[in-house]
């Protein structure tokens, strides 16, 4: 295989400029990118960039692994997480699981031997455990924890308060009957909304209503007419996150109720799309960017950091807008 | 640096049980397994999975680069191509540019280094041409033409009849000024789009309307404001793409006109969201699916396809649902 020096002396330029060429890093005129572009055609040269990196105390690439690439939350995350990277001069490369445990491992085991120089991780697998700990590089988990025991760095938002917020803004509306859409338990997030909502309707002396559904919108279109079925007096819902409450506002008008006149409706995770719908969505919003930004800088600032086990808890936030509002209120 | 072959000595196991564990491609016992990474922990051994794949024929990787994450137009299509890799065997890594000329250089430059099957790019930036001519591995362009006379792969949709699509369908409802938003015109997916609106109104003598937009939601809030200054008898807006869609629809509703009683509006690209807000958005819906399968399984069967320069064009389909309907029908 052609070396870079064999390259920059067919093309009659330094190794430097074809590292130049071939990085982007810094302009080149377009005759001896030309010359560059033919010898490294000419000799068959590979620029093997990853090959290279473990030569390199840092290859300057961050390794994302999330579990759905559509649900807005993960990817306004991970443009968080790019927009600080970048800042910085370092790559995202991105890996979708599915929530597939087997993936899950494929995609650690990929990004540390491209010795990238942190690997961000959203799992809900306890399993997951062994490979973290015996990954080479750093591991950051965001969002869920997989494990209560945590001996690993944890970047995430305080769902448990999260929970609470949710419940208290609806009893504060005057709703009446709540419904707590539960999002599937064995996910940390979702057990921990659920857990908010149900102390407080302890510590309020009102009765508890769930329905179980998965973080889904299509999953939330079915689960929302089995909620109508199951409580026909609701009047406040409560949904696992964004999406969810997407599918259930659908299905509330697909009946003709309105909201929030008849049912009052609240979201969680703050995802631009809750914003931008018709009515907008009462959330609690996640600090995305924040929770994004943190994650990259554990990674980018590693030397200067204390890796041990350490957790970031953001402080989520209520925000009211057009599908809750205050019974009595003027409309 | 230790060898696999070190590992499995000292784990007392054989080398295809270590790359087991390392793959997760196959059971291995429990205690077996804790041998494994304990051996790979002493050793320090670190399985470099990509400089493997350099000595191997196919390393089993597709790579996407996309030019936004946060539009679901190419994170579904990105599910689509995952899916039909994962069929297969192969796994996809996803770069994102931002439309980011200098990103996409390094991610084409970085994913040829990883010796990829295959990288499937979107792009609208005709510098980019020489570095994919001169890519080692095929490279799809899909979405997007960045060259007028095209002597690469492409896969993409037939954005000009989408476009024509569109108006004749406002015309069938009975609007009589309609105003076609441009996306941004260097890009031909836009461009082409428009040009089927142009020539229709051509050839059915009427007035042409069009204000500029980019590809982005929170442009779309500002554009429609002045849309509506600038042409305040609009009765039907054709919107470039369906996130901007969503946003023209928000600035009317907070207008207080009603949708599609005094104005109609049809979207571009059938995005899940079309589908999931209320109303339903009415739009001209590529097959994204289909897109997506075909660029995979262009790479994925190179080996018996004719990997010259062809084009792979696919039908969009006008989707009628709830912000248009033909003017006189009943409610």
């Amino acid at each position: 295989m052609a070396s870079i020096r064999e390259v920059a002396k067919l093309a009659g330029v330094s190794p430097a400029t074809v590292s130049r060429v071939m990085n982007g890093t810094a302009k080149v005129d377009d005759e001896k990118r030309e010359r560059v572009l033919q010898a490294i055609s000419d000799t068959g040269f590979v620029p093997n960039a990853v090959a290279r990196s473990l030569f390199k105390k840092s290859a300057r690439i961050i390794g994302l692994i999330i579990p759905s690439i559509t649900n807005p939350f993960f990817t306004q995350m991970a443009s968080a997480i790019e927009k600080a990277a970048d800042e910085q001069g370092y790559r995202l490369i991105f890996c979708n699981t599915g929530t597939d445990l087997e993936k899950e491992k494929a995609s650690l085991t990929m990004l540390e031997s491209m010795n990238a120089d942190g690997i961000i991780l959203t799992t809900s697998h306890e399993e997951i455990e062994s490979y973290v700990n015996q990954c080479k590089v750093p591991v950051i988990v965001t969002d869920r924890l997989f494990k209560e025991n945590k001996d690993y760095n944890h970047v995430h938002c305080d769902h448990y308060t999260g929970g609470r917020l949710a419940m208290e803004h609806l009893l504060d509306c005057g709703c009446k009957k709540i419904v707590c859409v539960k999002g599937p338990q064995q996910i940390s997030s979702a057990k921990a909304r659920y857990d908010g909502y149900r102390d407080v309707c302890e510590e309020k002396q009102v009765q508890e209503y769930t329905i179980d559904c998965d973080y889904d919108f299509n999953e939330g279109l079915v689960m929302t007419e089995q909620l109508l079925n199951q409580y026909p007096d609701v009047d406040g819902i409560i949904a696992c996150n964004d999406m969810v409450a997407l599918s259930i506002y659908k299905i509330l008008r697909k009946n003709n109720i309105e909201v929030p006149e008849q049912i009052q409706l609240i979201g969680f995770d703050g995802i631009y799309l809750s914003n931008l719908l018709t009515p907008e969505l009462t959330t609690i919003a996640q600090p995305i960017e924040e929770i994004g930004r943190k994650a990259a800088e554990l990674i980018i600032h590693k030397e200067e950091n204390d890796m041990g086990e350490k957790e970031y808890i953001f402080k989520p936030a209520l925000v009211v807008r057009q599908t809750t509002k205050k019974k009595g209120e003027g409309e």
